[in-house]
């Protein structure tokens, strides 16, 4: 079982594939999607669908996972991210031949509680803790350490 | 020249497509795509991304049109149009293997201005206008209303 996280968003969408054996993780695979700050948004946008829907291709999971949308005070920030969010969830629900990847949501809180084993848990905990449960991972950065957390906690809300 | 508006929305996107010879307008073609309240976010998403890529595919404009986008007060509802909209513009951005559809967008305000006159116009009035202007029109629905009278407004917006 092969589980991709998602952490969507438009300057940078992380991604994290992990293997689920039983309760064994592995660390498959992660990376980070930047878009051109300086292109169109329908080109960042068509860019971001394209390289999401490639990493479905190629790594064929079973499932995905992404955190529930977070409404920003700022309503601009709140559109940017919802439309890029918007991109992500089409790639999932349009691959596979348009059967579709089953994508499930999960609370800021959950995720932190799966990972670290509280709610309130700081960022710093739950990357260290990434480096404990997935430790041959080379992390690529933040976006990837945020969507491999979404796809352990997955993992864990079985 | 043909000229894609689109009215982007998660329950019905709104399209329609018109041609411009001088300063001369024709109708092409409109319609309006809803997606199934009750299937999953994903599925409805990539439903709305694969009909807009065949809208685009079938009718090939070479330009598109849409409203600015509207913030809402209710954050959920501005949530649910800001990830259909990135949606739709994913798919003018990604058309054309890639190349992509050009597409502009245009405040409310603009368009009434350029359908009816004056920016504060009544949707009926734009409505009315609409039938003036695009006589041989059989419209779908207040989505492609909307549509083509984006579609106009960028045809007089230049």
């Amino acid at each position: 079982m092969l589980i991709l996280g998602l952490d969507p968003s438009l300057s940078c969408t992380g991604w994290g594939v992990i293997r689920v054996e039983g309760s064994r993780l592995t660390h498959v695979a992660n990376g980070q999607i930047p878009t051109l700050a300086k292109a169109p948004m329908a080109e960042r946008l068509a860019a971001l669908h394209r390289a999401v829907s490639e990493v479905i291709a190629t790594y064929r999971p079973d499932r995905a996972a992404a955190e529930e949308v977070f409404v920003n005070k700022n309503p601009q920030s709140t559109l940017k991210l919802a439309q890029a969010r918007g991109v992500v969830l089409a790639a999932c629900g349009g691959a596979y031949e348009g059967r579709g990847l089953p994508l499930r949501e999960h609370a800021a809180r959950a995720v932190k509680k799966a990972v670290v084993g509280t709610g309130g848990a700081e960022k710093a905990q739950v990357q260290a803790m990434l480096k404990v449960l997935l430790p041959a991972a080379a992390i690529a950065g933040p976006d990837a350490a945020d969507a491999l957390a979404v796809a352990i906690a997955d993992a864990h809300l079985g």
